[in-house]
């Protein structure tokens, strides 16, 4: 049993629920190799434990079943994941390809666990870059016409390949209600700025014109509303006046995959737990 | 002569403007001892120069009137300062004492070349710390009822202080056209978060809420239209789920200070040079 | 019962660990605010717990009785702390002021739970900006003849108000052994350097010399080799080409205060665990 | 002429400095895009000077012989570029990937203006990377027998391809004095600590020994003395207690490439001047 087990919990808070998680694990003779825990506004509980499979007395197939109990008894909103078993995760794409190239090589170097079944674009232009990672690429152009039909095909495609998580590295398509609410907490957006500054089109130029002298980048979780999905994680970059509109994309560039790449990495290691339109991140 | 002059231009650019400022100085054999330039969209030419006292052939009583010719033909915009004759600057405070302190305790480690004449607050309480600095404090309470009343007290009092530039050191009132009108690009504010993000009140609390994971500072010159006048200064700090919004008031106290003091240090040493809704910052 | 507790434990690592504390906490109905865990290269287990005072069953009195022979089972390294009862301690200083003045802002500000029943100094000149909180000042003068007198006289005072823990906000002055053994993991130091880089005296002329482009600060447990105590916090300051020693020497104020204000908090709120020459800091 | 001229001078600082160059500049109808300008120390003066091609009376085949003179008289050492004729850079790396394939994406995306007619590798692996951007990619091997033979070989490649400037992407291998002769300020490094901390071998295994809390990267123009040549840029990443080796490794590729990349584009740039064991870099 060379994998370890992530288990992720929320609940109201009460007494006693770690004690309760802990002695189930240990009760069946597990080790745990982290535990984090926090408690927001007082009210919910949230908790990430990491057993080692080696000599833990549930076999992956029991676990479910031994647990759900006790996860009832405190209306617990559970998952569990075991690392021999990376996320299935695929990869939207238009044109920019800096936020791409760069988690397919942090892929490559093993800093994300993840099985990338596909990379899907509405542009055939990144198709050699997708394909030299041995990564099949789709290319599904939309217009303004096509645009329902196209989220149904990509939506066939994600649940074909069993697609966990959905990454826009810079998709430049706005997606319908339906691709959102079939991915609950399922897809992670790179927003170019800080948000909730330069919500919406353009935020570079704007950021110009405003003069600001630090611009930003955002991965988010997409909900329905536009750029307002719970924020995983932000960073900027300084900026002076010499920056021009063309200088703060190229700094941006920078910004963004670094953002987007950590934020994809917590996910696929099961940091990530939302707490209403917020996030809790377990580093 | 024991003082240096500082020269900053703004006019159309054009070819020969640096061979007409330098050959302007070198003529009247001044060392200088520092330029910095900038052209803004190809349009506006900026220039810092500061030129050593010491040997330099034109005194503080000539410079003006042997410049002037100069400027007018380039349609400069142009001013100069001495640096044996520091700004008089003056602080607006309410009842948060972060940023007062730390610019008094600044000023007085020589890291803030000003004159401070007087520090006015609409409330007594920091009374004790700024006369610990032997700098006077005046208290002018503001009502809905005096505000207009109160606004002009403090413009006489400013004015009969000779003072260049205020800091509003979190002053919580919003100033009257008359008053922003009496000192352009004079009032440098310390607005608490990332702007344009949380413009207006509150802004800590609904950067909580929006759960983002870095909150700022913004250091602006005030114009009459609310917090969007021209940015000096910005910095953030990373925040994580844990912190509650009194972390967050506190970790943006240190932003805040910081942020302040260097967009007030660099107005002081005349680094600071506005092109329309921006500002251009020699460092 | 307004107070809490907090509860910090170092033991060899075994499975169940987790349980048996928190089955602990729960037996005694004790409310766990927030759990913080850590094992050291698979070998050391650490923990920190906040537990509500409120409700909790057994009283300040009680606690360490009921969970001696649990602690002894496990060899356990611990300690508690009660949220009522503050840390006293002590800042010596020499003449630099910076560090103090912050520490005091802060302190005053409510940022620092501590009390602070003296400052020592082997210089009068900070005496007025300590007094005026309130707070005793103590001019011990050390020369090279007193040096060991001068020490012996400092950890009487120390003594005699039960002083807990010692910051050195730039105290100029290499402890001795004595001193340093009379308080293991409870002398904090700020260095103004970003250590192991320029150990020893003088970093920022050398920093200037060796022409870096970022300097640091490093706060660390005082041990008997000199700067090389376990780190708690480090932090860095961007610098270009334009920066004299003397603009080092100011924005390194900026950063030593910042890191020893963040050092100090986290000790002050049992954060921070040492791991041999490492430290776990449970932010 | 769709070109821009830069020049970039160096020499005793006197009066009239600024004067001269720009005067030549506007004599010849010349339009300076951006001008920077530095005296160190008080001895040495610095500039580097941006020239509109469009309507400039020098051609570029005129420029030298009109310029030595004036040079001539204030013993500069100078240097011109034209934006046209990018420089010729090689690319020498080993096994570790990171900054190769960021310099190559950086190129690609039109981030890095220079013509790259090769990449040379003492170790195979690398070769389809660099072969998908149509760059020619050299193995040559080297061991301890055939060591000066191989750099003397790769000095030819070097020469035979017109190199102007040679970046070690983690290239590891330490070069000989006349390698390092053969190419005053013009071989670039990376070097994977915050220098001069953890100068030599390993330094990841050290810092994570040593319980740092920030991690560094350096870029530094490579003398005969190992890591103690001109440092050109540096950046750290905080790092906690729970970053093993592993994940400091992993940190630092973010950081080493980012610091890099950004030398490398300053250099190209003409943007780095060497002050004898510093740099001025006009950003």
């Amino acid at each position: 049993m060379g994998y370890n087990l992530r288990l992720t919990v929320s609940c109201p808070d009460r007494k006693g629920l770690i004690a309760a998680l802990s002695s189930f694990i240990a009760m069946h003779d597990g080790n745990i190799l982290s535990a984090d825990q926090y408690v927001s506004d007082g009210q919910t509980f949230f908790m990430r434990l990491e057993i080692e499979g080696q000599g833990f007395g549930l076999e992956r197939g029991e676990f479910d079943a031994a647990f759900a109990p006790l996860a009832r008894r405190h209306a617990m909103d559970w998952r569990t994941s075991y690392t021999d078993t990376p996320k299935r995760m695929a990869i939207l794409v238009s044109r920019y390809d800096h936020c791409l190239i760069d988690l397919l090589w942090r892929w490559d170097a093993g800093e994300l666990d993840a099985y990338i079944p596909l990379v899907i674009s509405n542009h055939p232009d990144l198709a050699p870059r997708v394909e030299a990672y041995d990564i099949p690429f789709h290319h599904l152009p939309v217009t303004k016409a096509n645009k329902a039909e196209q989220e149904a095909e990509v939506l066939d495609l994600l649940s074909e390949h069993g697609v966990d998580v959905v990454v826009l590295a810079r998709y430049m398509q706005i997606l319908g209600p339906e691709f959102v609410a079939a991915y609950p907490e399922g897809i992670i957006n790179i927003h170019h700025s800080f948000l909730p500054a330069f919500v919406g089109a353009d935020p570079y130029r704007r950021a110009h014109e405003r003069g600001v002298k630090t611009i930003g980048a955002t991965a988010h979780y997409v909900t329905k509303e536009l750029d307002a999905g719970p924020i995983i994680h932000q960073d900027v970059a300084h900026v002076t006046h010499r920056a021009t509109v063309e200088d703060l994309v190229r700094l941006g560039r920078e910004v963004e995959r670094r953002v987007l790449a950590r934020a994809v990495r917590w996910h696929l290691e099961d940091r990530i737990l939302v707490d209403g339109a917020r996030t809790v991140v377990f580093e």
